[in-house]
């Protein structure tokens, strides 16, 4: 947690923000919020991720009293005051203290600074280990703060040398707790449709490949696939080699995620150089 | 909410309780908690509740620095600060604030005391209308507070003029959103066995008909029903007489449900004779 935040109307002390216990953003679980990073001091995709939350706190009929542009400039003061380079921003949006503890009402917002962690270049090398759980997420096109079910299982995920999950439901795939979910065979590119958070970095591998299937997915795809990858804010694009105890393809990233990978980072360069020469 | 309550190792008042907003607890929704209520300044069936949120705590990890003893020293004088005759007690156990934003470290306990809102005798007269959705409850055995999916969804069922929902996924039945279901057809009983909260209003039901079946309940089989009824603290057996737009029975509450409802009354009674007399 970086030495500044945003609380509810101005930018304070992050160590003297509070919010009251009884808010249905704790007592319900009823937030939203969203994630992005500053690299040399640009928050990548900023628009991308404030349309999400505006979108979020509509779909959830909670009260934003800030439009897309004030929100921009608090980051934007929040980035200089935190002297943040290299960093996460998270925005929590809260339900509100509600009269009968249950109905959404007029909540809190909150923007944090925070320290960036990045999967180690191992695992970019080596790709990594998901776990198959049977499980759906609830409104999982809506950035809500419902992540009791991945907290709860990451003890288990973790004990067994995992990554994180892959989340199947009557053979279907829909994402991993955090991430979005690419599969390649023979060449052709595909992605889950449905029951899955719109990811920003999903946006921009759909628009690096643009041919990329978007549609149902069944388990039995992602165990036969040639090669597995996952997108998310922090995780870029990484490769996915193994499944429970199944390998994908020969066990290694392959070339197509690689290939993405690289572009990626390259788009990420372009968007900080014609920043600086602003 | 009341003036007073206990926040993390006092009792102080209510609107001076606080918590960091980087908490799990909101930012990830990983918190636990229970709900009771005191009758006549009894709090009912506190052994049970307190057995469950221990075990909530166990279950996902989370330190409860107090023993079951401890903890009703705490709710007795609670009671006695807020005069709490008739009204709810909320104890709620954070996930605290984690170094990684995710995993669950050293929480913050809360008991706040609350009025409590049952449901109108016109409510129990002619009973209650269910919305049948599809979605299953994680980790539903732990009583988390993760309740994002019925909040969003109860602006739907208050348009529909349903109490609640039904939670059934695959043709299988669960529970509502706060409540356990009973189904009644040929003066058997059943209720289901998997995926749901065990209630400790439930429990009693359980124990004054210890015929009842415990087992997978179908969506048809509600449908089919002789009588249909929910549980839950608040609630106490309350009759469904409808779901979406089909009628349970003959659409009226039926002679079983009416008479566990006195049996529970009664028992509760009961209860508070016997402390009285001490």
């Amino acid at each position: 947690m970086k030495p500044f935040c945003f609380s509810i109307d101005k930018i304070i002390p992050s160590t003297e923000a509070s919010l009251h216990p009884m808010d249905i953003g704790l007592i319900r679980g009823y937030g939203i919020f969203d994630f992005f990073r500053t690299s040399n001091y640009t928050p990548l995709f900023l628009s991308d991720y404030l349309d999400r939350f505006v979108r979020s706190a509509e779909k959830t009929h909670l009260y934003l009293p800030y439009s897309k542009e004030e929100l921009a400039q608090i980051i934007h003061d929040l980035i200089q005051r935190n002297d943040l380079e290299f960093g996460g921003i998270r925005m929590v949006l809260t339900g509100g203290v509600s009269a009968n503890h249950f109905s959404p009402t007029q909540g809190k917002l909150f923007i944090f600074c925070e320290d960036l962690d990045f999967p180690s270049p191992a695992k970019y090398e080596s790709g990594v280990k998901l776990l198959a759980v049977e499980h759906i997420r609830a409104i999982a096109d809506i950035k809500t703060t419902n992540y009791a079910f991945p907290v709860w299982h990451s003890a288990i995920w973790k004990k067994e040398g995992a990554e994180d999950v892959l989340y199947h439901l009557n053979g279907t795939i829909s994402e991993s707790s955090r991430s979005n979910i690419f599969v390649i065979k023979d060449n052709k590119i595909a992605t889950p449709d449905k029951h899955i958070l719109h990811g920003i970095t999903r946006k921009r591998v759909l628009e690096l490949a643009p041919a990329t299937e978007v549609r149902e997915i069944s388990l039995e795809e992602v165990l036969d696939a040639d090669e597995v990858f996952m997108t998310s804010t922090t995780k870029k694009i990484l490769p996915i080699t193994q499944i429970e105890g199944h390998k994908i393809g020969n066990g290694k990233p392959g070339p197509i995620t690689e290939n993405l990978l690289k572009e990626f980072l390259e788009m990420e360069k372009s968007i900080i150089q014609s920043v600086k020469k602003l």
